[in-house]
């Protein structure tokens, strides 16, 4: 049997919470978790370079199999020798299914046991999209870590519905782990899904779990949910899952969704929140969120975080990023871009120190506290 | 009397042709010349980061002064320490004196002796532009090098219109000397006018050379005429001009003109062409000009320009930037527009050893060559 590619080495539980600290180990390096990944969906992440990824400390990052697979083509990839060559990207790389994406940016999708039928959301040409095709597309890209395709519901379908898609995604999962040909050099994760209802995510916990992967990805939450019913549904899902192995919150990028999933037990996540905010102008802070284009720092020469040790923070003002961001000037993002992908990185690291000194829930209540989680004059996210 | 801002060293002339080899004194540092700078419009050029131009070999850049006097306002620039500090670059800044941009952008242009009316580009609200205020916003920028605010008309306006506007644009230059605040920490430059009309040149000169400025700028170029007139200009125009002081010519940015440029006696170029370009995927190469986005290098895994040293080229293939530039993802033209200026400023470098060799000509000679001037199968720029 071959030597699994991606494994997880449990270091130490905090004592008051389900957090653990942990490092994973990949093709690309050792990391500690738990952690950040920052989003790079067309593999790049918006507007930064490689050398700014790794100064900032992220470890693993994340690109879109869907996206790479209509464009450039994943044979392309393939060819320029895989996606850390492509992008020259020396640390690890995650690649998703691409159903997450047929679910929610593709048009006319027809679902069958088979696969998924739709269109392109560029071109609008027929495709087609199965549990091998996307582990096909997955091993050309090369990626670290791997997705199994799944279907993801709308968190309030009806139970009959997320009962037939657990079924389902766990087939699927079968399937691809079946076609997964690298299986040496690229980790494949199986998809929990089950929406609010605590015997659906045992159910599927169950069947993938049986299949015995390298890690297992928590899906099917942020989509529309409250945090409350976001941290309910972590509560009892983590403990279904192999402690010898990591746990991956998918599309969750919040500070306090961070902080929250880490106490129920979630050692990875990823979003484009950081980056997605950023482009206009908003900012991740320790105070709370600070949105750089209001008239109100037109005249403030101060950093965007005066706690933040961040490349825009130590040589940029408030004042020049808003000029930045006014102007359409992309270097502007970039600024933004930066700061907070490095403050959620910097939070990470924060919370795994908290493990270690087993005082989570009281950073917690200071971050929160700080963070302005009780006032009014703030602005949650 | 104070002692000017900007010094011009001569250290050598080349034995063919009329290019100097120098240096330009100012107070944020020493630099050779002939040299680019690259243009940084609103205090920022296009997507790049400070650490990159300087690591590039640029030395001094260009900002606008029209842009930002409409945003964010030059008594922010001011307020924040001038334009070193709010855009965080140590080295040499040059501010034009938004003449030209009244000319090329504003709508609704009304020229008195007095100044200019016009309304903004932006926001459609009416402004006014004179001579002493520019003056008075590029003082409150706080460039190392200023211009004179000039009336730049288009090359083929008739002998009469050129010879009043060089008159008035002597009478200008006179009028923003006398304006000019900050003497010994700012060079102000007068602009030679004239169009292509010899004695209308030789009377500019005269004018602004009894005016003893720091520098002399050659401006009315590179608006429409072809390349040999441009050339013929230069030819009898930086005759005129002091030794002892250094010649910019504004707005040229291809690398044919820079060499032809210097072989006529020009030490300073800045244009937006190369960061322009850029952006479309246009790539200036030394075997000419490549458009990345071509289809015939999606699967190309070579760098841009095989003897290219820059840090573009050293990490990043063709098929990759295409990609991006593709896929509209802003690291692409951060990729091509550092590719681009770092060939403009090494060739630059190239130069200044040709100089030294005394044998500009030669190395002419063979760029033109090598760059496809000759060959129908390639675009010339």
């Amino acid at each position: 049997m071959t030597e699994p590619a991606i494994k997880y080495r449990l270091i130490k539980k905090e004592k008051h919470t389900g957090a653990r600290l942990g490092e994973i180990v990949t093709p690309h390096g050792t990391f500690p978790t738990p952690m950040f990944m920052p989003v790079g969906t067309q593999a790049s992440v918006k507007s930064l370079a490689p050398e700014e990824l790794d100064a900032m400390g992220a470890n693993i990052i994340l690109s879109n199999t869907y996206h790479l697979w209509l464009r450039p083509g994943e044979d392309i990839v393939k060819e320029a020798g895989g996606l850390h060559k492509f992008m020259n990207w020396k640390k690890g790389i995650l690649t998703d299914s691409g159903g997450f994406q047929v679910f929610s940016l593709a048009k006319m999708r027809d679902i069958t046991e088979e696969g998924v039928h739709f269109r392109s959301h560029l071109s609008g040409e027929k495709l087609f999209l199965s549990p091998e095709k996307a582990i096909q597309i997955e091993n050309a890209l090369g990626a670290d870590i791997m997705m199994s395709f799944d279907e993801c519901p709308p968190f309030f379908e009806t139970y009959d519905y997320i009962k037939k898609s657990v079924e389902r995604t766990s087939r699927w999962a079968e399937r691809g782990l079946k076609a997964h040909q690298n299986k040496g050099t690229q980790g494949l994760f199986g998809i929990v899904q089950g929406g609010g209802h605590k015997d659906l995510r045992a159910q599927s916990a169950r069947d993938l779990v049986s299949m015995d992967f390298p890690g297992y990805s928590i899906g099917g939450l942020s989509v529309g949910e409250s945090k409350a019913e976001m941290n309910h549904v972590l509560s009892f899902t983590t403990p279904m899952l192999p402690e010898n192995k990591p746990r991956y919150l998918m599309g969750v990028g919040s500070a306090d969704a961070l902080i929250d999933g880490v106490i129920r037990g979630i050692d990875m996540f990823d979003c484009v929140l950081p980056t997605r905010i950023a482009r206009n102008g908003s900012c991740m802070t320790s105070h709370g969120r600070l949105v750089v284009k209001n008239a109100i720092y037109a005249r403030d020469f101060r950093p965007i975080d005066d706690n933040c040790n961040c490349y825009t923070c130590r040589n940029f003002s408030r004042a020049y990023i808003r000029h930045l961001i006014k102007a359409d000037e992309t270097f502007g993002l970039r600024l933004t871009s930066y700061h907070n992908l490095y403050f959620l990185i910097n939070l990470m690291k924060q919370v795994r120190q908290a493990i270690m000194d087993d005082n989570l829930l009281e950073f917690r209540e200071s971050f929160f506290e700080e963070y302005g989680f009780n006032r009014e004059n703030h602005r949650n996210f």
